[in-house]
């Protein structure tokens, strides 16, 4: 709509929604509408074939018929007048099976499914490539110790494979949701007037049958004109990727901190700079998710307030459920792309400065690795008081943690024996603190890897 | 965005917020600053022609300017290029001051201040014809007696006029609501790099109150790259009319519902039809400002949402809002104007209708004030479970309240006495049962034509 | 928290949420961790005996510890302390390993968890009340015709079979979704302070891996701290769930509109009556729903901005998702069983009045039928334009479409031939113009009770 | 609601909007009610005495109302039914009174706007507090140099003063916004069964001045049961205050992060610890106040949407909107009164780290400086280049932006006229850099404590 949007979505989601590529599929629709009509009986096949013949979205006046909706109050109303017109140029009798038994509702639900369906090839395609180079760069730098942060705060030591992990394993999750609901949602419209198909008699079903067949979209049980809940559970999908997008952005943006400095988006030639300031190097890939991040929870809350639609078709929040539909997939392709496009071009990640953040901590990271050594001895509560007490020390003093703990500790004999000298060393090593997490991170990595394969191999087959 | 955007938004919002109008308001602020700065005495006039004269939206590649900021971050990084080049092609001395001093974000949000300007003149355009007709019906029909309903049941007697005086006032009230808030809000933005002008030296303050003049903009007390409180109450005010009008929408679908009809939308050609169904006459104007109705509210929430900008300048959120301003108003508009189109074509009443849902009710629409009079005598708890009890009677048997009432108290002298012969027609008249409404709406719509009549001496002035 | 939600949501599900309640899970979360950690060596049996015997909610002061949560940023660390003071009373060996490994936020979401386990209990059982209660509804209305609506319009005639047909299958779907969301999203969380669960060293997994059993909670691949999208798409599952509920709930309402009253709400005592209005029968369960069907979405998109949750442990965001998620299943409740005790209790179905509806349209809800007659010889485009022109007259006149027709059709030899004079009257048939929509409804019916039937089975199994 | 709803919000605020609260301030309703009447001679003054007599919550059954409300469909219903029974008792000529001529809504919307009012008052309180610490804070530590960021990314040197400016501008405007909306809003409501105070007859004006005056409410120009827009105004305009608060939470926790550490909230006993870690210490106030941010931008968007009420009375959507807005204050004291507790205890700021943290960006914070000194040479596009390059240089090895500079210009005689020797370090200078800020805030704060003292004068007059 806006330059916004053109500069927050992609050029090929929106041209997916846009005017003529709807059209067309409602065309698409009112072409496969024809076919199943005729092989049924109930009209002729060269009217079949006319109508067909017609449906091509080049030969139509667009702006016309989207300048006449608003007044009409649908797409499809203008939209069938001049595709009748258009048949009856060629065929007068064949123009007087156009639209046989369908409605409005029938023909641009069914067009948006089909529209939706390479919305979510396009989702998939990036999310596929974003997922491919987060495991590459989990292979080469998944080793490197890194300062886990909690609530904001340094907290402990993490390697980055785990952070990897992390974000891979909601996006492959993400990516089965969608699949596995587009299964459920990417179903036919077709029910007529008010969802009974009454005018194609006892043939309703089987048009409708072959029509399904014919566009590969599923049958439902019943027509769906009021019943969204199959359709807004998969926009709600998108909505749940998109929120594990903006987690993952989320973390980027504040690893590229200049303070952090642990990682950086990739700059190629145009990328993140700054009007004012010429040595900016902005994380716009974040940025444009984090962007998507805000605005998509927004278009599912839309699509579940509009599901209280009135009787047989609603008033105002089916409309309103189509506009928000294309939002959500606009929004959501100029996040996950944006990702998609930096991790491909490679991160750049900064291991020096990730091991530098980890020592600037004064040993504080490992504070509660001494705590439960002290707890051993003197019970959790108690060594959690003590350490608290030195950590305080530290805040205030400048010294290191390992420092404050060892003079603390000697102060007595008993406190000597807690932790032997030779444990120190061990106590405060970041390679050593990072353990736990890349094992945690290898078997986690090896499970999401089998996963993935057996995802390639099923969208290859 | 989507062809579903256009149809739900309006032509005239879609161009203002589009590439070719926001980059022409962003050159407007490029010019502008060039003057005032050659004002000022920081560049020289010669130069500040030159960039003048170059910020023509009809000499720049709009395309590759919105294909290149996704990449760079920013819609101000690639136009400010081009038009340096530009610039440079004529005059290479003045294309070194280009943009000087300011940042993206100045650009931007100047030149959506500027747009939005225009936007709020659309949204004014359109209230005011609403207001005009709507005070209309009430000059027309306003003395006819209506059934109020509450919580979707029937319940007393009003009148039209009453009616249509309490859509009025908020739309009044919102009006003047969003004037208020558009004379702080429409602020130039000017901070540089981080909002302290640094560039400029000691000149930054003339060269803002110079471009203020120029572009017929507030000064703010500051930049307010990331306090955005001002901007975003003013989209709020655009919400809270949003509400006022969707309420309205969703009394005219009701009134317009086949079997109440009391209202009709206008129908002329091509106007709420339907694909499959010849009669349909659907209430379309009330359809769109439904479906905005539906969608405001989460622009709202997403422009308060996106406040939490950190620092000098945000990363996604401030994008976010650009985005989710741009729709705001497109909703807004789509809806607005649909009314205000219908109510000026002319909205159907059929006052004949109206006094035959009223005579439907069984006279239980007179119970609170049988209620009323009997509660003199017995006490309104007492009054109020005997009128409960004759409603049960009307429900369960058909019978005109009146019928039951009069039959129940006839049972003994006391009874009898309660309500006198002559007063049971005056409790079950229509046209009685309107006359505190009608008064009502007779003060409220004269102070409300006092009030227009100064606003739109206000507005012509 | 205010007296509102108490209104709108119900004591059950307040309970649930309420401190006593969390708490006592957050303490068998304790328990189950001495327990499992006893189990594999870590610490002494009788330490966990001990613990497992202090984790008592009743013992505990709730009050000090809500109050004590603000300033500490998690209710889980002043219970810890109350804890671990609680067991050391009894056992001061013991008291040392109260929470080893374990973090906050482990204790919380598992706790979360296992409410909301209850939480999904209670939805189920009332939403089975009102299936089963739609489907008694089904069996002894089904067959009478109803007026089918679109955009608030009347359009042909269906069944009220046809009608609960489409009501109840979304509920049964969403009953199904819930049911396979809550398997995956029903997970242990256990991660320890940064999610490497590195305290516990090699014993990290069995001590999971028991808890799970122990509390019957799923295994996760990894601690979920910040990645929240099973856990978030259980909350959608909810949101899509109570769309669907807002529909019917918006069907009632309208239904029971006076103007309509083809439905009523059941009325006892006390149920929709108004302070003010003696008569009043105002339909209270769908608005108890219509008020959840516009919260909840907003929950939703709370849960889903609130995933951008940074590093390892948000900040903000996780402890928003813990309020809204409370808040989510309190709104969810209250409208559903609202719903189910109105339909338990026996909505009040007018079939009279369903055929006076349709009776009082003038026969224009025929007018797809008769267009799809005429349409046989005149084509469609040219049957539509005739049927439409004679709907304007029956509107102009108020004369009945048969009537208009007839006359129409008689004044030329081609008319009279195109519908016999014995096919008027079946076209102007209430009783068969509901048969299309019977039989759909009695095949979709016999599917939804099919499946209804092994969801019992599945359930009491 | 819920135990995270206690943890998030604040008891005051949670006791404001509870059950014994509102029906105490309905029952004030019901005794102005009574008076007022009895002045306007509708009712005799010992019934109106009796009344108000009984009119304390106290001896009233709180639970059983709140119990019964569900099914009544309203609070006031079983509120009126009881107080009936209690004036009864005393005297029960005077019990025929009670509620007389007024409806549910008028007394819930009354008694919420009487609620509301103290509500404002804790807000305002709360808010006071905040700004004299801010202000406080740019007495103490504003001239210190602050490293501005800018997308996240280090951008130039500013002052703290300026940034607590920034900070404190929104808060003020936010208090003014808040007593000008509250001005319009606090209105008393009371229209009777729909709107028209048709039982009052002549004397409704009259009991409805005596009431607002009572209650030292507004008079409204008419009821407002279902135009919502200045109540709601209210409400986005807390909103709108809450955004500008989430936008200083979101400054200090990514000021407190430990990589940057210029700020740090303040720790006295049990403030922002750790179940696990004994070291964190946690920003507690800016999570309670980013929460608030998360959640109330949905509240807002509730009101907004609630707007479309039916008629003269609203289905479920009014009832939602009191939810809500009970909500929106709840979430929003907690975030301010968390905020306002920190700042009042003090934030800790740690110059030597702003300092360190400017010192390590290797002077590409002066970028723009160097750039813009170029610019009179070389324009402003090449010098933006030229220093884009060197800032990558720079980048890469590590090098100052100064040496790059000085060595790249140093190789050319043109090179070396450009910046003077002397020159170099005051470019390179952070106090110096912090000047226009410095300045800019200078002006600002001056401006703000005038506005401020202005206020305090008012608050106190």
């Amino acid at each position: 709509m806006s330059v916004f949007d053109e500069f927050l979505s992609t050029p090929e989601m929106l041209e997916l929604f846009g005017a003529p590529s709807m059209l067309q599929s409602m065309l698409d629709f009112e072409a496969a509408l024809a076919r199943a009509e005729a092989d049924a009986g109930l009209i002729p096949q060269g009217a079949a074939d006319a109508i067909a013949g017609a449906c091509r979205v080049e030969e139509f006046d667009v702006a016309a018929i989207v300048a006449a909706s608003r007044g009409a109050g649908s797409l499809a109303i203008p939209l069938v007048k001049q595709l009748t017109a258009a048949v009856a140029r060629a065929d007068a009798e064949a123009a007087r099976h156009v639209h046989l038994g369908s409605t409005s509702q029938d023909v641009i639900d069914s067009a948006l499914v089909l529209v939706t369906r390479r919305a979510l090839g396009l989702l998939e395609r990036d999310l596929d490539r974003l997922i491919e180079a987060l495991f590459a760069l989990a292979d080469v730098h998944g080793e490197a110790p890194l300062l886990a942060r909690t609530l904001l705060q340094p907290a402990q030591v993490v390697s980055l494979g785990f952070k990897v992990a992390n974000w891979l394993a909601p996006l492959l999750r993400g990516r089965e949701r969608l699949r596995a609901q587009a299964a459920l949602a990417l179903q036919l419209q077709l029910g007529g007037a008010v969802g009974t198909l009454s005018v194609l008699g006892a043939h309703g079903p089987a048009v409708a049958r072959r029509m399904a067949d014919a566009l590969r979209l599923r049958l439902p049980d019943a027509a769906w004109h009021t019943q969204r809940d199959e359709w807004i559970a998969l926009g709600a999908a998108v909505g749940v990727l998109c929120g594990s997008l903006a987690k993952l952005a989320r973390d980027w943006s504040l690893l590229c901190q200049g303070e952090v400095g642990e990682l950086a988006e990739p700059s190629d030639k145009g990328r993140g700079g700054s009007s004012a300031m010429p040595h900016k190097r902005n994380p716009v890939a974040s940025m444009l998710a984090l962007a998507a991040g805000q605005r998509v929870p927004l278009r599912v809350a839309a699509l579940l307030a509009t599901m209280a639609q009135e009787h047989e078709r609603g008033l105002g929040n089916w409309q309103a459920e189509l506009a928000e539909w294309a939002q959500l997939f606009g929004a959501a392709h100029g996040g996950l792309k944006a990702l998609a496009d930096a991790a491909t071009l490679g991160l750049e990640v900064d291991a020096a400065r990730m091991r530098e953040n980890i020592e600037r901590q004064h040993g504080l990271v490992y504070a509660e690795a001494v705590s439960a050594r002290l707890a051993a001895t003197l019970g959790k509560a108690h060594a959690h008081a003590r350490v608290e007490a030195w950590s305080r020390t530290v805040a205030r003093e400048g010294r290191p943690l390992r420092a404050v703990a060892e003079a603390e500790l000697a102060a007595d004999d008993a406190g000597r024996r807690i932790i032997a000298a030779a444990d120190w060393p061990v106590l405060f090593d970041a390679e050593l603190a990072a353990e736990p997490a890349r094992r945690l991170a290898a078997a986690q990595l090896d499970a999401l890897r089998e996963r993935w394969r057996a995802a390639m191999g099923a969208r290859d087959a």
